[in-house]
């Protein structure tokens, strides 16, 4: 499966969403009819769509309100939800802040320490107006907040970091350990995030309930330029999928997938599930929504790291409701409203009835070579056109 | 043919236009004497060339000029030119929307419903100033619109729509009997449009009489983005041509396949034919003709979906008349002009006497890799020379 | 050799400059100790470079300087020179004509008839001052102007098209016959361009003293854009040079190979010698001479075709003299400068003492990806640095 | 290992580090706990990242403060310090140059002769200032400066040109002899520049220390431009990497090989060490430094060269302390800070413990595609946002 790099080097050529493309069936299906709900643990959610653990996109309307049209999204822990307990106002600060600046201005506003009070405040606030309450934090402080999280009632609780793996060694600080953690809290466990075939089998067999994909692939991430490391997501993908196939027929359990990261457009969405996904977990696309806190600014969770900060502050601006964003209707024709509808229609096109029929239709390779014509037409749609 | 993208995961590397070029022959032929026609059923067309059924570029002015010259157009029945008596004053609507407006212009105007006597209309002012008549719907409407359009006398019927199947299934929508409909109306029927040998091969068995090939590839489309789904045209045709031949010998009914979309200079109209088309089928470059009713606008069929729109609207400009477009003498230098002469031109290079040859002709894989030669032409076109 | 771009289709892939590198040997030579002359039948070069045969770049005077430094340029007797008795006023209407109108200019200027006695004239003229006068023409005239050549003093005749082939197929129009022209003149003969194995063999065996390699590769050229038609200098001279091997071993003849555009600086050339060529002939880097006739500006043979124009009109400034172009001293760290110097230094890191050693280095494939350094450096020197 | 070109021509596909990215590990360990330390000869360096011999990023107290941090860095004898006095008014001038002067004024500097009492000024200077006096000249002067720096204290001798090679061959000039060299001077010797396995070998079994590997890839290089020639670092520092080994087994030497150039990044420093360098060569990431001597600004060594130029001078800025570039605390979230701190955490999720380690981790095929979200946030960082 590898190329010769150089002498006695080989590597395996990875996929990303741009490089391939999803043919269509021979059989059309009603994009009515297709049946897309996915289940984590013995929770069923209608729509197979997460939001990522943002603090431009995430707060706790905005978690109550995507609970509502049949998803979920993630409040992140360690973010500023849990270190302020009015978080509008620090919000401000960020993205009034200078493009010089900001990276400073993150750095500062995240040295206030968690209140572990606020955990519990935001999770029965989320719970109080009737939503799905699905928190994150880092591997360090998952056994603490998770103990937290469970008793205030949260539904689901994340562990999520650059990369996680079920081993982790160091001379000094204690290490995670997985499995002990899943017989202590019974609130299904999201770990990530993991790109390999061999650490999705190694967390699966800690007792994980759903698996987080992608290691560098987002926008408002700068983790390959910053540390070399990355797996495009097409591969990432399928290669987890594997594992999660690989350790259904060994235990008949089923952890799902989660593709976080890189879909900007709702063809990545359908590709993320074409290459094996059960879900797929969407930050850049929400921040552009009405409803999110960042008034169209989002920036990536280890954007504020204090040492060596790996990612950035992205304006995409406020274009639509959440509503478009999931059910349409679309009102521009860039694929970044009606998700839900995309993948409708594309699994109806592709005669997949479900999202594991999905999961096994065809792919090419096909790179989105720009045309002189596609060029154009995004200059006209920048200003330059008419 | 695959290759590996991801565990136990293949995928076969397709190619579009930008992608390949044409080899030259070890005989050349005088450009005068190479044959370019091709026939439709009964029907005999001195030039392989459809004007695609855009609003923008299709009306019954265009569709009669365009027979003079020895081609034909098709006229969308789900067009403005059904729903509306006087087509002009709605592309003027279309053609001067601002950038942020025309998706929603182009919902709302494209809600009028279709009415059944200018349908009938249409047909009888193509057919009485001496045109082909060749019309258009979705596979919904075909079976309705099919009988009104044969009785006032068209030509060519085309079912067209993003992805057609022979086989299509509903819970509650009835699904169209490709077989039937082919026994109850006698003129020409193309159907698409079709990109997989499979699909083409279904459809054939339901007794078409030619099939469009291309699914995402226009200027104006962004079935890609919105979907994830698309094949580029040199695979697709290459594919479909091989189920044409396929067919033919089993059958010996040959159905003649025609690309559409995707080509936008002499070139790529070239490299159509050379991957295995019997016709093409243009939109964007007859959008720039000074016959059409754009204005030098076009937009896709799919652009005005309701829920979904999967297109957008492109300014070319009106550069040229119909006829240098496909006879030249060319004024420009960018393959955009006389393609009836680039093809002649080709094929003599080629040792190519008539399209079955060309079909044939050597291809190679040979990115279009821009020099900064060409980028700094290009720029000094677009006003930074000079 | 080939890869599968279709059911039943394989295309080559093909490289072009732009996609590969040479690698440095295991033993070095002194710059100064390599030896890069060449021999055309009797005639012998001290250096293996010809000015194209265009008019913004080759007159009489650029003809007799370039012979001077051990080279020799082509004067295309299709061009200005041989319509009128005064090109210098003519090319200024070119290079003033803008950007909409120089095509139409071009194709009404290039209307003038060629006159015989300017034929005549041009050559005297280059003899009398000393230079090597070679000529070229298209197929459809040599057999005359050759005649007129040779009698009127020449030293080399070119035929040249876009595509030739020894053989070639019309009803009403006369084909030229290679091998009973070669009986008839005795200057040596070069013929162009060729890009295959085949036609290049075929051609050889026809008795050609020289081959053209190169279809569509040049700035000022739009062949493959129009057409269609065209492969990537590599590949093409790789398989060319392996014609004129096999013919070699065949006949002991030897045909030398003149890679023919698409070379816009110096790592180029010593590309196009280290993939197989025994010559290279330039345009653009020649029409940035102060000794240049276009003041900076340069066009295809093929731009000013009456139907279907080929080519562009290109503005490259006037940045050197003849001599430092080729021999330096280089005032700029582009590589467009002392090309002699550049081919010298690369034959040394790579060990090769002659040219028939230099066609015989290792390649390798490395495409140029413009890193955001290289794009920077570039944004400076166009002038946003500093 | 190679893809056909052309016929009978054959090519191996090399790789940059914009195509390739790091694979984590199984196991993730403390970065804290990685040990990043390398030796050459009998010196042992905490950190492995060497400063380039470029005249704006080294002069003697940047060696100073370099070698407090843990690497050194080399200067330059064939530069501005050891032909000027006062050599800060000299780089006034080169920074202040125009674009078009530069190449002009840097050849006029660099013609001032080298004087050898500079040569041991300039070491004693670092030697007293408790620094790594590393310092190197061209093979030609090597024998000449060798003796004359190891007598005035030098730690260590680089000998440095674009290709060099063990064997050299010239009608008049005298050539290096490696071997007895190595004989006569007892400090380190490093040699290079070099891109293959067999001068490689060849190299080490002269007796040399260290090889610097690399060809062309630096920003402020142009050799491929002008020469054609360079093999892209993956590729070079693998197979340099492969003759290492291969060398260590035979004689139980090692030979640290260090990647000189192409690095813009922390991740693409991360990427050079898994692809089998012992450390690193950096020019441009130093000459952000607050502490160079060039302002922000640098340029190749080749740059002035009298005849024939192969480099340029880039503008980087001065965005950050020697410290921040190489410990952090970064305050910019690009990767061109905390390069060590970006290691030991590329290290740590790839469970890498030590550089030999590091040089196995699993590397994939991924070309960089910067997607539109990338380009807009590059846009939005250099001034088109907010």
């Amino acid at each position: 499966m590898g190329m010769w790099i150089g002498r006695g080097r080989k590597a395996r050529r990875c996929y990303g969403f741009d490089e391939i493309a999803i043919v269509p069936g021979v059989v059309t299906i009603d994009p009515d009819d297709v049946d897309i709900h996915w289940k984590l643990g013995n929770l069923r959610f209608e729509i197979p769509i997460i939001a990522a653990a943002m603090d431009g996109v995430m707060d706790v309307q905005f978690a109550v309100e995507l609970s509502k049209f049949g998803g979920f999204g993630v409040l992140n822990l360690e973010g500023i939800q849990t270190r302020y307990v009015n978080p509008k106002s620090v919000i401000e600060r960020i993205i009034s802040a200078s493009l010089e600046d900001f990276t400073n201005v993150l750095q500062q506003i995240y040295e206030e320490p968690i209140k572990e009070e606020l955990i519990e405040k935001r999770i029965k606030e989320i719970k109080e107006a009737g939503g799905i309450a699905a928190v994150s934090s880092i591997p360090q402080r998952a056994e603490r907040f998770a103990q937290i999280a469970q008793e205030a009632g949260a539904d689901i609780f994340v562990i999520q970091s650059t990369v996680t793996t079920s081993r982790y060694i160091s001379k000094d600080k204690p290490s995670l350990d997985f499995k002990a953690l899943k017989k202590r809290i019974s609130i299904p466990l999201i770990v990530g995030n993991c790109v390999t075939y061999e650490s999705a089998l190694e967390l699966m067999a800690c007792g994980i309930d759903g698996l987080l994909v992608g290691v560098g692939p987002g926008t408002a991430c700068t983790t390959r330029g910053v540390l070399g490391i990355g797996i495009p997501q097409v591969t990432a993908t399928a290669d987890c999928a594997a594992a999660r196939d690989f350790y259904y027929k060994q235990t008949t359990r089923y952890v799902p997938i989660i593709t976080d990261g890189g879909m900007s457009v709702g063809g990545d969405v359908c590709k993320a599930f074409a290459s094996g996904a059960d879900a797929v977990m969407i930050g850049s696309s929400f921040a552009k929504a009405k409803e999110s806190p960042g008034k169209g600014y989002h920036w990536g969770m280890a954007t504020p790291h204090r040492n060596l900060p790996r990612g950035t502050r992205i304006y995409v601006g406020t274009t639509s409701t959440l509503e478009e964003i999931l059910y349409g209707p679309a009102h521009l024709d860039d694929g970044s409203q009606n998700l839900v509808g995309a993948l409708r229609t594309a699994m109806g096109m592709c005669g997949a009835k479900n999202i594991r029929e999905m999961q096994l239709v065809e792919l090419i390779i096909a790179p989105a070579i720009k045309t002189e014509g596609k060029i154009f037409q995004k200059a006209q749609r920048i200003g330059m056109g008419k």
